[in-house]
């Protein structure tokens, strides 16, 4: 990876294994950088708290399922205040950005971003762009984690990172809070990159939002509860028809277009669904062990039934059944490539052949009314201590990090670690085993499918834990099968 | 209209213009039928109701908007328990019908009639079809009214009145249910005229289901309320969505084949409304005081807006833009026919002309979120007055009739009165200008437009007075207008 | 009644007994008051509106359980707005003022006063005593209605009428809209007597609040609907908490210091209540055929049971037991004299007594969280029209009314009317009986009780119907008993 | 503690400070016991897991943040399916008990061990003590988690072990799964003594349930992210009551007795809050820097504040006022001993002496409101894993244990270490820090408080240092401080 090559990874070794994944920081490119005391001493909030601040050394390992003689691999630098800053409270001048789609939470990263620099470092914010530049203050966000949404507004599109740094120079901000998806920690890493290359101090900070969960190495994506939650409505209601009519069939697409974990988690908290269907486990529609043919037997056995599907799944089916047709309208096709209204479409087709059989689906999509909403209160904590973590970082002169939730604890991760993949539900794991058991869906897996699948997600146990050396790449995807084996 | 020829007007005259507009009974058909003292008068909790029974006498005015010299004008019976009842008891057996779409209440109204006969006049029951038999008791019924759906299940399609009705004596029911819409209600209307034909003591009575609040003569259909409430929702999603991105518009489809109540009252509930398209008012896209031109406007101003579509508007634009594209794929050709989505698509055509203004289009469909929603408590005590009142009436030894609310009163109206015309928003009215006014949209309306419009509902004032005379049709209009007058 | 000697009802009569009981006007006691034409005829929402005006003759009957015989009887000026106005629009200086404790809906009918006097008439605002004014402005209300409580404040305690003309006087106002319960209204009422006998030209209006239903003549008080639907929240938990442990017992306080309409609707709306007590049922706790047998019998039975209490209830039986203990600690006592407390208090204390029957009792009061919430979609339109209808009626010269919906249709209300009297559940009414039959509760009552009921809600007290006809009919108490008859 | 002498701590060492605190298994005191294949390697659904069962070594590190050169300190074993399990599926009889107070999720933990023995193992159930013993079957079980409370009734009171050991033999039941709090968790583990003792082959195991999340060791008990969810509506009551009026100040009691972990997260979510008081952090209410100080103080600054008090603070306080005053009612001395009412009782006190400054108290207890909800999704999917731990631990042999999520993975736990000590708020922790800069309350410290609370929390006692290993750093307590210090 281009990015790596630029700025090498920083690792630090020690006993038994031990590995810190460090982060870049402002005095890495900028030598006799002043430092100040923390503000926070003199907060009368904090001056009862001894232990307030993070020791330098504090790291928390990525790997917590060990074994007695297990080496103790990668761990990534704790978030947290540190007893020095390199930024003088009156110079901050801090500026957020939110982009890509709507996630329950915004609205509280931005309010404690902004109420930690006031209230903890009393610095000034200003906008990124030229257009959509509003001032944020502790008064004007005091409310804004009630509401859904994004007051910052949020847009999607062209990238031009020198025009970018430009930008920051000429408005002299030397803090960059950058909220969105694995695009956007890629673009930040870019920003940080020249902003480095310009010898700039300015600390560029990354907040991991993706309201699937797909991003690697963290616990969590904020959001991702109040999403969970809310799917659970629409599948709700799809049940209440299903259950409502004879041979009725709801179908609910949830969120996931690369990960099925929307999907995972609402299926498992609702209990209500017949057949889950995610990207990361192919499927297919018609023969023995097919989708139709579990349907029939569904609607055989209990007069009714719920499907949930990821919007991500079962792309190169409909990609091939497009194909097949000839299609001549172009919004026609565009329409269809969705793969609620796909699915929907191909089952009632099946069922036309069978008159005797006379289904009733009805198709639900709550995907924007899921968006929209507030974050609930588990993710508005969750909110304010991965903003309070980053407003922390780039006091204490961390940049190119993005701040998150390793195995329940705050911490700096390097932008790479982030950007590298994407996290997905693993389907040779326990979670998506109790999903199965839960729903007693086929897997629609062939024998050659679960020996790929088991390929990929292979633990590498051997050079994994060998192999904690000077690389940067230490198994990304043990965090991912260990995630789903909670 | 046939039904009218075959079981004429039951109409009752008094001073000043009085006319009961009555509902028939089964003494009308069947002589010396034996009577029976109300079993309520034993029930220790109406032993402290002195008044408890309905007056032979009561009735309730339909238009009640009147001068000083107004004729007394049509009127229908109160509903509501009587001193003597044409059933014993233990002869009761009665069935309950669902029919249609999902609507809030459904199972209130089924509990209410399972209890209500069991608790009041204890009788038995019997489902209906051979098929979908279920067996109904006050304590299977216990917990209903807080789930959505029916647990009766629904069905469309096929209504065999003859076959029917012979299952009706194969069963030995004599007091039948209806649950459903306009549709359903003129099939229970047949049901009522061969039952009356064979000289059957069986009891038919409707109670009207819409959700879309599109039948006539009642002030409000059950789940009218709850449905609002949900759509609210939606569209606060969409606000959310629109306000967050740059010229964000959020779409909202609401359901209302014929008739825009949904849309409307929900539109006045939330405010966040900027534009309100309902299948009374004809609109049109391209030109000046179009759609585009009102969007592109609203766009400038706010840098955003929300849109409220009812499922039936703009039905005949659908039509004809489907003439003129080419669209050979069938399944392609219905899902466009969905206007939400084609006015979506047709949105999202214009802008795509404009490259200096980029939207952000976000198309909500709740319709089936809104239908399996458990009613509300408002809801949920109108369900129980009007299965009770049907109850009643049924005991009564009426007929024919549907249970309905007018103006807050329980009353019972003749079939034909239900089924003769749709209950429409008038959009002359003052509840569409609170509309317009609240959402400052344009009226879309040519000067025929509006002047059409004026005449169809034209309040015929001088004649519908003075007709008061010997025919059925008395003022259908009259009780919109004055719907929607309050 | 000193007011009706102050200003003498005016009552116009018609044929076959009608009476219109009126409101006074700008014009009955100052002379030449120059009229303007209503600028809602070049609003282009309204152009539309054939007959959008209101006609002068409109009314609306309050009674309307009719026979064919019936006197014609009381009527009520129907609410809308008139073709000339009384206020040019520039000239409209409008103060609102907000009583009493906070119910759903206050925000609703504030901001649609003042966007119907911007958006229509386009006047300005003030506020009304010296503190607590703030300017209102369409913008500054403009979300207003999604929040619960009231952005003006609320206060109770004294009323200077002097004072407040005085003020009024000094700052020019000339409509004023004040939003309470009946006691607010009776100061409205003083507020309106002055401004006459100084013959200012200020229009005063009311507009009835009260969470409790306890305001007569109109349908229903905004924000009961919201007040209901959140206590059902309350009786679901009390249910919960009960069903789950052995004897349980939940005791749940509802709102109603003289009327149980909250607690009626509820235990209505729930069904899973087996006791509701309110204010108008007197009840006792020991012996044969009192509460506590109740209880035990109920326990016996269910293991569970749930009890809802209005706070009115029982206030006797309370300062009885208070009389009897020799309580020396105040504020002690003070917390004793809520129902829910002593009540739960009773029922703890005599069952200790049985040891052999252990209870679980758990009381929730949720009072202040139902209070707070914001109105819901049905209460947000209800009480945009009773703001609307509140405007169009100072504007066309009316003074000393209330607005309020009276059989379905907005009306303007004399003061004295809604004053005089307090709205009860009527406990020999049907409604009550229909609780009675879905709790399976004992009613309470001796014999000189029922009697004594029957005797209370009979028709009515001689003078009043002197006062407005000469037939025996035109009873302002006859409403109650139609409105718990429908 | 006595448990410990009666059954040793199984401690295992490793290299590098590894000490895995391993819980009891079968074999320890039964000989010879048959183990039997997973019957889960035949389910289709897990077929594909190729690493589905967890390795025999897996273990979980209790301290997390770490440095280069940490010892690697205490483990837990990991939770999961094992190939071998030690009850063959015919063989297994269970019984589920719940005791104490409700909890959101209790009938999700029940649904899932039934289901979990019957899908996954196909085990039988019975009832526990006589009285309410129910059968449980994955159909009687479906759809519970939608509901609050628990189906299997809960009490308080009498723990007879060796009556409930009988027992236990006489129904040959050879499963105990026990879900309740800290006092529940120590029956349980006298009940495993007592298994022991007589050589049973019965696995005794514990789910930890505790609504304020007072338990050591876990991240978080189950319901308690639904419970600081519904907390927060009561807090925005209070918020939109206090706002509403003149120096209103609204109080909200949540729950915590011992632990104000509910409180402090409501607060945090909420930020409505001005004041959040808990029982591990002292306060007084006279004088300078005290409460009322501060309460004149906000209400001077903002006109109404908002106070959430945890139902165990200021106990202290409380008994000493309470032995000041000469109450003589002891069901009035009861009351009092409510905090919340106790308080607004002494906040009101202390304002009538200030009649310049006149005060508007509403009080509000939610207790009741918040724990008889039904588990949010989030909530609903831990259960499920608890549920699931628990029953693949029992099936591999091991007793004695709790099941609990530590560090985000599932473990089992010896029963000493859950009932030793009571997870607690640190107030010198950066959690409570973060609480006290929201609020910008006082700490109400004095010196010797922030010295004391300092000592408290202490890195721990060395007995226990030592009976785990030679070095300093593995301490219980640990935990509690690093839990916060996220």
């Amino acid at each position: 990876m281009e990015i790596e090559e630029e700025y090498p990874a920083k690792l630090l070794q020690g006993d038994n294994g031990y590995v810190l994944e460090d982060v870049p920081h402002l005095s890495d490119y900028i030598k006799d950088l002043p430092t100040y005391s923390n503000p926070l001493q003199n907060n009368p909030a904090y001056s009862v708290v001894k232990q307030y601040f993070v020791d330098y050394d504090d790291s928390v390992p990525q790997k917590i399922v060990v074994h007695k003689t297990s080496p103790r691999g990668t761990h990534f630098r704790r978030a947290g205040p540190r007893q020095k800053v390199y930024f003088d409270s009156d110079e901050v001048r801090a500026c957020i950005v939110t982009c890509g789609g709507l996630c329950p939470g915004l609205n509280t990263v931005i309010r404690e971003i902004v109420c930690g620099l006031s209230h903890m470092y009393g610095g000034g914010y200003r906008g990124f762009y030229a257009r959509n530049t509003i001032p944020l203050t502790p008064k004007s966000v005091n409310d804004i984690h009630k509401r859904g949404g994004t007051i910052l507004g949020t847009s999607r599109g062209g990238h031009d990172t020198k025009k970018i740094v430009d930008n920051i120079q000429d408005r002299e901000i030397n803090q960059v809070y950058i909220i969105g998806g694995d695009g956007t920690q890629m673009g930040a890493s870019l920003i940080f990159e020249e902003v480095r290359r310009r010898g700039l101090k300015v600390a560029v900070v990354g907040i991991p939002k993706t309201i699937d969960n797909d991003i690697v190495v963290i616990d969590k994506s904020f959001g991702f509860d109040t999403a969970v939650e809310e799917a659970q409505r629409a599948i709700g209601a799809a049940h209440v028809e299903a259950e409502s009519s004879e041979n009725g069939i709801g179908v609910v697409k949830l969120m996931g277009r690369y990960s099925g974990f929307i999907a995972m988690y609402a299926t498992l908290a609702s209990r209500d669904v017949d057949c889950c269907l995610i990207p990361e486990s192919p499927f297919y529609l018609e023969g023995a062990g097919g989708l139709f043919e579990f349907i029939e037997k569904r609607l055989k056995e209990n007069g009714h039934m719920v499907l949930v599907v990821a919007e991500g799944a079962g792309q190169e089916l409909i990609a091939e059944s497009m194909r097949s047709t000839d299609l001549q309208d172009p919004s026609g096709n565009k329409l269809l490539l969705d793969v609620g209204l796909w699915l929907s479409q191909k089952i009632k087709e099946h069922f036309t052949k069978k008159p005797q059989m006379v289904i009733n689906l009805k198709y639900i999509d709550p995907t924007y009314m899921i968006r929209a909403i507030p974050s609930n209160a588990s993710d508005n904590v969750y909110c304010t201590l991965l903003a309070q973590s980053a407003v922390h970082g780039a006091m204490a002169g961390y940049t190119g990090f993005t701040s998150g939730l390793v195995n329940g604890r705050q911490t700096y991760i390097p932008f790479y670690r982030v950007t590298e993949s994407r996290n997905k539900v693993v389907i040779t794991d326990r979670m998506w085993a109790r999903l199965l058991s839960s729903t007693n869906q086929p897997s629609f897996l062939s024998h050659e499918d679960i020996e790929e699948a088991a390929r990929e997600e292979a633990p590498s146990t051997p050079q994994q834990d060998s192999a904690i050396g000077p690389d940067g790449n230490l198994v990304p995807s043990a965090h991912q099968s260990e995630n789903g084996n909670i």
